[in-house]
């Protein structure tokens, strides 16, 4: 089965416990409406990369957890595109969950997505201790102390210092995915933290790249909005080759740090395919 | 210490995880002025008197799931308030959070209180096993399937059923603290169900009551909500003695069909105690 297939089969297995005949149509509307067809799975291809790489036996335990990451990150992107933050009425490429349900049922959506991201982590027949380590995982990189709740947060601030605002808001749901791997395969959650960290910073110069350098229509969403809000953008700082130059050797020092694990070729190979879809089309993508 | 007290200490300490030094500082002040101060705290006093009532040895694990039904609790009411629901300025006689912090602030705290009260249920010393079940219990009641999110969600149907839009929208998180409450203390949680029910169902009367007879001063927040939103509302059916007289019979089938425990006088007297304090002012707080 391809990493995508995986993480489709899992997430739909996880809409089952979403849902139910209690809930409301419209909701239940609304979640399938953020949840499919997704995006490019990144964050929940990682997951299952991870605990492949660190000799996971429990797919089923690996879908769980790639499941709640990407629950979590579509909750973040239903909260980003509402009036009260982006005002984006489209993403990929189509009317954003508020334009299209409104802003009450999108809100829902998304608590339903957070409350579900930490309850399909928990069913099943799995290590309970095991359980309880992915609940504090995916709490730490997703709430208020530093998490994706405290990035999102970072922008009601007047100063905000880049590093730690883009740690929170894009780099903690890289993190969570590689540790909550690790703790899948039964490794330790500390000695991926960097490769987490390192991931998440790579990914945050490539959307910026995307933001500066791709259209609407390759991105699925608004472009060039950070600089209409104002916000940090690294190719702005640095000029766009700058910026690639950057990405590329954060991916190189990526794999040359990779804690020691079962199957690392695979998890390498894996991390030189994405940076290679990370480089906008204008770049050269066989660079990387 | 008294119970509010218990309650109280139990959500400072819970305050200390949910922020860091990587939580920036208006989102602090916004979750402490959602949690600080509260409104009656009924709902985490139940877990406390259930706990007690199914002799729990551990006042830390209570402690946790005390204010994990609380938090969830205070970033529903956020959520009720803004302007996609609501749209109420005030709540508890001043202003409600999102008057007070905008809506984008509002809704990260509700973010961080969702997620936080998974974490805190997990955090320390506990029995692995007893913490999943805790975090499976509160994703039932708060969740898309049946949860207070599928219950706020019924709002935005043509058609609701009433009991079934109560029972979500209420009586979910009265479910939750009588269940987290036997769960701490090792008891059995399905035998606790039908308590948690009937708890939920006569607090949706009680409160039903309070939105008619009422005033802004007496409830802290809007009244007459119900009628103004076209939402059901039992006294507008059965007239206000029925309501009462309802209210009463429901408190005393409950205390008949506690289920066995190691200190029911105790439960029992919280729970009279509690209906006194359910009858608005209007009517005979003796009769409950």
């Amino acid at each position: 089965m391809t990493a995508v297939a995986r993480v489709e089969q899992s997430l739909s297995k996880a809409m089952t416990s979403l849902v139910s005949a209690n809930t409301p149509p419209k909701l239940t509307s609304c979640i399938e409406y953020t949840l499919f067809p997704g995006g490019a799975r990144v964050r929940p291809r990682l997951v299952f990369a991870v605990a492949d790489a660190c000799g996971s036996v429990s797919d089923s335990l690996a879908g769980r957890a790639a499941s709640a990451v990407e629950m979590l990150h579509c909750a973040s992107l239903i909260q980003d595109d509402l009036q009260c933050f982006d005002a984006a009425d489209t993403r990929r490429g189509r009317a954003s969950v508020h334009a299209a349900f409104g802003s009450g049922l999108a809100i829902l959506a998304s608590d339903a997505l957070i409350v579900g991201s930490f309850d399909v982590m928990t069913s099943g027949d799995n290590d309970p201790a095991r359980c309880v380590e992915l609940v504090s995982c995916l709490a730490r990189h997703s709430g208020s102390a530093g998490g994706i709740t405290a990035g999102q947060a970072w922008e009601a601030e007047p100063a905000i210092d880049v590093s730690t605002y883009h740690a929170a808001k894009t780099g903690s749901l890289f993190e969570a995915a590689v540790e909550l791997g690790a703790i899948c395969a039964g490794a330790n959650r500390q000695e991926w933290r960097m490769t987490g960290r390192r991931l998440g910073a790579a990914y945050q110069v490539a959307d910026d790249l995307s933001d500066v350098l791709g259209t609407t229509e390759q991105c699925g969403k608004p472009v060039g909005v950070d600089a209409s809000l104002g916000r940090p953008n690294i190719v702005n700082d640095l000029g766009v080759d700058e910026a690639a130059r950057r990405l590329r050797q954060m991916i190189d020092e990526l794999i040359e740090t990779l804690p020691d694990c079962v199957a690392p070729a695979t998890l390498r190979e894996t991390i030189r395919q994405e940076a290679r879809r990370f480089l906008p089309k204008e770049l050269d993508r066989s660079a990387a």
